[in-house]
């Protein structure tokens, strides 16, 4: 990492300047410890705003409604509720997203475009409207809101999840501030993440839209929870300038420093968002290098962290190297299995594609541990790959099979 | 299904006619209740051979000496081992692959080049040769062995998996037999799924190839036990004419009755895999109707099947039609969302996109069932596709987890 680039104390999306947040029960995610469930972001300046959005062919229409908003520029606000994904509702489903919108835009006295709005939650339900319309005007945003609103868009999630990033340039302080809520599904199709990002740098849209694009391959998409996507997936990011200095394109000297900045927020928001994994109680790291490129790299790192059998050999604490090659082998990833070796937390477990009699027991005495590592190594090229993931347990079973509709 | 195709009470690999088999105890299977663990299937005629193996990258040479032996053509035996993979094993694999070869053929007074070599079992263990240079003299092959031969290709498959079918054409009856193996996983990477299929029709090597690639794609490939897939997955098929008539080629009138006949073999074999898969306690099958085409259907079908949160929900006789929309959603399929309609065990739970008021009760009762039914209509086309899934309980994460390295 750059080494002006530093984590921010207790920082949250409201870190960067000019930016305030806040949030308010409207009694949707009535089944949850905490019952904040709706919360507005704000830019007291203009923004240049860019997102990436779920692949997934079923959509929420908020997720319509905000993809169009950021496509045509000027997003400064967001709104968004937990308890009720607003998807498979049929038409009623974006009459609901413009009118949270709209009263989002009336509080905030903005035009209803500047306004992005997001749900997460249940499949299948509609939005209960009189207790939103009675909700949204009740918010009151500041600058220490932050974690309010972090808290309001947790579903299944056991902790708000935020964090802020920020480098100096040019005797200039640039901040990035983040909020993220994970793929935790105890309640029925809860799969949803958001995250949303705010910086007080200035920057211009397309490379906005690059920058946020390259970070969320890096980091959100390389976690796995258990390979089901949501309707919901958003990842958004606003930029109001208020740091100063000259805008940040594509080619200019601070562009790079920013893209690392907010690729490393990402990647601890991501990883974050992992460790809350439903039923989870070990983190794991899998580094796949010396692949003949970076994509590459990372096709063989997904794999073997959204591997059923080695998430639950993590569970068990077993070094079985076996599942870990074998579904190396079937992502894709171009090998020479004579080449591969395989290190657990820096123990090496295979050599020249073939197992070194390491001292197993020392080995699950590490597996033991909350945070575990898997270092691939091709020996083919430069390419390198990181991907996160976590342990299948019981746990997630009993969870997500108990009566949810 | 025509209606001169039956399948054969007690059928098993060994009844078509001219196919025999036998099975010893080496010692290579000590953890499992039935100790067989080598066998050799057999045809007293020569055949034509056609075969579908693993996609993995890391392969047993096992795999790789048999795909050059089918690929030459004219292997009428097969010797296999369960309890060791002899995969990343190094350079030795190969010479044992090829010395278990020789043994089989000088058993059977045939050239080695007549004989495929299979194992299942554990990664990274040198297959046990003095074992098997004592065993595989001893194997006693008769009409009557498929049985034996079914039992001992087993690793943790909790009972034997078998099938005849027959049809008669032109006054002529054809008897396609199979034994395969499942992928149950209690000890370490046993993924493996191996398929011995058998037929005293006349085919064509060439048209044989097509039909078993295209009934495998019907059938083992639509199944899903956890989305891992095995280095040593095997499909074998031979045939050696001694029902007599015309070779059967491309285009010829018995060929669709033939493929049909082979098709509905390896869905009743493929269905047996997935009833025994780890843990499991239901088998789902999922019909996606009404797409653009049927392998648009098939992938629909594959993702729903090999959903987690899924089969935890069949798991748990949740009618939890988000879940399955949302695996639909992600899958890549073409699809209208305002199209969909979701039926489970023939009750309509979604039309339209939307869902219908059904009395989950019911539904439920229903889903406490050990078969289950999915049916998917897009109302886009006339593409079907079916897969069959099992559900995924606390008791995978058991086996799995326990260690085994």
């Amino acid at each position: 990492m750059n080494q002006s680039i530093e984590f921010v104390s207790e920082g949250t999306v409201t870190t960067p300047v000019g930016f305030q947040a806040g949030a308010t029960f409207a009694g949707i995610k009535t089944y949850a410890k905490d019952k904040l469930d709706i919360g507005i972001l704000y830019s007291n300046l203009p923004c240049s705003s860019a997102a990436v959005f779920t692949t997934n062919r079923i959509q929420s229409p908020s997720v319509v409604l905000t993809r169009d908003r950021v496509k045509k520029g000027g997003v400064r606000a967001a709104v968004v509720n937990s308890g009720i994904a607003n998807v498979l509702v049929g038409k009623q489903g974006y009459d609901d997203a413009l009118e949270m919108g709209d009263l989002a835009a009336k509080n905030l006295g903005l035009p209803q475009d500047e306004v992005a709005v997001l749900s997460t939650g249940i499949i299948g339900v509609e939005q209960p409207m009189a207790l939103i319309r009675a909700a949204v005007p009740k918010i009151e945003i500041s600058e220490s809101g932050g974690n309010s609103f972090a808290r309001a868009i947790m579903t299944t999630d056991t902790n708000p999840k935020e964090a802020a990033i920020s480098y100096v340039y040019d005797e200039r302080k640039v901040v990035i501030g983040g909020v993220v809520k994970g793929s935790g599904m105890i309640h029925p199709n809860m799969a949803t993440m958001l995250a949303f990002l705010s910086t007080d740098a200035p920057v211009d849209a397309d490379f906005l839209q690059d920058a946020i694009s390259e970070s969320a391959d890096f980091s959100f998409n390389m976690i796995t929870i258990d390979g089901d996507t949501s309707t919901n997936d958003t990842v958004l990011l606003l930029a109001n300038g208020a740091a100063g200095g000259p805008t940040i394109k594509k080619g200019s000297k601070e562009a790079s420093l920013f893209k690392e900045a907010l690729r490393e927020l990402c990647i601890v928001l991501a990883k974050e968002i992992v460790r809350d994994g439903e039923g989870a109680s070990k983190l794991f790291e899998v580094t796949v290098g010396g692949a003949v490129n970076d994509e590459d790299a990372r096709i063989g790192a997904r794999a073997i962290a959204s591997s059923s059998l080695v998430k639950t050999a993590v569970y068990g604490s077993d070094p079985n190297w076996g599942r870990i090659i074998a579904a190396l082998g079937r992502s894709g990833s171009e090998i020479d299995e004579e080449k591969i070796a395989l290190y657990i937390n820096g123990v090496c477990i295979m050599e020249n594609g073939l197992p070194v009699p390491f001292f197993k027991d020392s080995v699950v005495l590490l597996m033991k541990g909350t945070e575990i590592s898997f270092r691939v190594e091709l020996n083919l090229g430069q390419g390198v790959g990181t991907a996160w993931g976590c342990d299948l347990s019981e746990g997630y079973v009993t969870i997500n099979s108990a009566y949810t509709t």
